[in-house]
């Protein structure tokens, strides 16, 4: 009954099936458990991705790399709006709402997401934030980056490893929001509400 | 004097400085050893990459579960084209240029990779080829990806399995492309002449 | 004491000054107190378009002969869809958080209009209402209109004073989303969370 | 007869029918027969439009609270240019084919529209008219409106408030070029040569 | 004086010096004398090319050869069509002012040039002249160019003969286009007012 | 049995037959026994455009006159360096690999051609050469040319006689990839490895 249950909820998840946990390895499911404690729920990307276990891991293992290391300047909020700035220019669903839900958690601003979502240079940001954002969609474009560009977050008081950083999640996303894209991946309806209200 | 030289090396990688072996941990010294000795010379996204040795090993890790997995119907050639294809539209030097140089290693054709990076419709592919082109650039492109896309791959022979395969190597050279961008990635100069006289 | 409180708030509401209550036109008074007792707040674009009380009768006069006539196939959620849908196309802040808010009421769809702001082909949307984006957006972009468009509007039972219905309320929006940029209007922050919990 | 002929003219306004004079309100019959009066035959927008009796008043009136205002620096020759650069980005033929006419009229220069339909920055334009162009097409456009836009205007010498003379004007006109689309709505045939000769 | 007078106007016709008459190549003069005589007036084109003999005899020798070939199913007035439709793209003044002239003259139908001018797709053209430009404009757009345009082409009457005519004129003008701005050319004031009355 | 041969040699030139070299008049033949013999094979553009003996003449004395002529500042390989940038925006596969090839021959730099392919901006260029292609891809695009592009060449030793040069070539290239486009030109084996190997 319960496997049922579970493959009509991996039905809403995307294009591909989700095994059910008791065939699933055992690193993979310890991992979700950890982050349904944590979360109150077990976010898609986690079903999406248990699809291809090597897959998963090497997906998950990246993400903490750089977005849970305690170094650089990047707060946990920064990080979720570099996130929410890029995945609105490839518009992806997933990444949009989880991540911004995110955004409103860490930064206690619960407007500001949507306001980038819509025009990030009209946003509330300060302008260390605008130059963080300005250099993360120079990578999520694929432009050419030149001096000038790391010239100009040096003058907001990032450095060049700020900028690997910056950088690194704009280019990790650019990467996801495709995964997200041909799985059509699509947000859990919990993150749609989480910290719009102080 | 070995070091002094190693620097110097160092410089034309990026523009990010790259340690000396002796101060690199050790399975990164150990990858790096195994891969000169197949290649000839060490590849410089190795060295740029070791900058940061925990995304170093999750770079790496991934590029491995997804190009040398055993399963699926994509040949060694097969992803090397898709890598050409897409890292051509995001104009990054060091992947067309290396993958480039793999692919004609991998095909036996010579002249397939130049015809790809000038106008990819119009270069002397299959059908079948073609079909798997057009997928990883509407992945590459991060357009939505919807059932019609995928039944043009059915009718080239391609399963959904293959759809995530392909799919999930123009994702991740989406990113590799990206950073290249901001690491100022330069091929080696072997890379050019690599597999052009079978 | 209360009109530098006034005067205060609209240096909030954009680039222009707004006149104190007591300087207006006793109509565009009349007209905001009935406004601001149904809404519960007065929305900025009533306070900005008072700087030019002849433009501010022919804007709302234009926008109730518009959005409030009770014939045609269009509920107010379809309209304010169709506002929210164009409006991010112009990205412009105030028309798509003030009209989210706004849809969300009116459809008690909580989650739709972040869906349409972000990839309106991927949002959870009937054939019809794709359709009736799809008419909209065409005239957002000023495309050609041609009668292949206004069958494929038959098709999902909207005849051509339906299509002129839908058209009209794009162009309107696409003349408010411009007005919106050079006025550097903002939404008022209580658009943010209306309807959010139903 | 009368009205079969008038049924048949209404043919070539555009998708729409247009209703016989005498079944259509009086007020807009009176404005018709003013306007055929001064212009010597009767525009096809004011055709058009009057299939909507509702909406044929709140455009008209808008129109006139802007186009007709004694105030600001704006002639009527500078409003026409701002009608035809703008309607040319959006290529609708009847607002630039029957503004061009009144360029014509209001500037006596005869080939001075012609110039800025095909390529408005190398036509024989002084600073000021350029200024006045570059700001109502960055409307046009939706693009983001900054300070630096007022702050160049206000070195040809437009204020704040002839700013937003020009903006509202290109607001206008991107919605009348969006409804022109799709009513389909073509020039009349004596607007090509109005103001051709001195 | 007559050579003073010559240099003056020679100031009007780009950025490039225009040799006085009595320093130019013989067979130019003649060229020169021969078509001032049949259009009442030497149209800039002449001059500004003559700057560089031997490239000017290159150019109208091409132009002559694809131009006044009295082979394949294009009418003059189809040619200067197909000149009008791709310079409007390229945003040429000269081109578009001059052939737009032409096209008047020898099609007698003094607004079609114009309706072209502003949007091609919206002119009232017959299928076959829509098919021509269509296939005119892709390779004005240096689309690639597949078997179904020439089948497309064929649907309306036009064999591979005809279809290499519109493609040259095409691109010949793709060049003309890109000389005329890199020179500054600008129409004689004479082709604004040719053939606009019967 | 020899035009036998040449008939099917035909059918990998293009979409169009190309004579048999008894039926071309004899100054066509000429030219290509001399080419071929330089060249030591006949490169497909020769054959393409024998179809055409009025035009061949005309495109051929053309090149000519601006690609051998001996005035100006720009070398042989300048000339090959602008054909490569501006053909490879055109996605032409002739012209890219053929002059990349004349490219590598002249500058004797057998990697230059195949990154400015990829990249321009990225290539190892001269701000010398990197000026020349900026003029000759500003050109390429059709952009509006303005005193700036000419002091920018300027400041890099060019002048307006070589500003010319540099536009003639990208405007004459503007033209010849879009005849290869339709005409389905594409290069001689051979071209690909040319001048790999000093």
């Amino acid at each position: 009954a319960c496997s049922t249950k579970e493959e009509s909820a991996a039905r809403t998840v995307g294009r591909y099936p989700v095994p059910n946990k008791k065939d699933m390895p055992y690193d993979i499911v310890e991992l979700m458990e950890e982050v349904e404690m944590k979360t109150g729920f077990l976010p898609n990307v986690f079903k999406a991705m248990s699809h291809r276990p090597a897959e998963f891991r090497a997906f998950f293992a990246y993400y903490n790399a750089i977005m849970n290391k305690d170094t650089g300047r990047l707060s946990k909020a920064d990080k979720e709006l570099i996130i929410v700035a890029t995945s609105a220019v490839n518009r992806c669903p997933y990444c949009v709402v989880a991540h911004g839900a995110l955004h409103r958690i860490y930064s206690k601003q619960p407007a500001l997401a949507d306001q980038v979502i819509v025009n990030w240079k009209l946003a509330d940001l300060s302008d260390r934030d605008l130059a963080m954002l300005e250099f993360a969609l120079a990578v999520c474009r694929a432009d050419n980056i030149t001096e000038e560009h790391f010239q100009k977050l040096e003058r907001h008081g990032f450095d060049r490893e700020d900028a690997w950083d910056i950088g690194m999640i704009s280019a990790f996303f650019a990467m996801s929001n495709r995964i997200a894209h041909y799985i059509d991946l699509r947000p859990n309806k919990e993150f749609y509400t989480m910290g719009r209200t102080p």
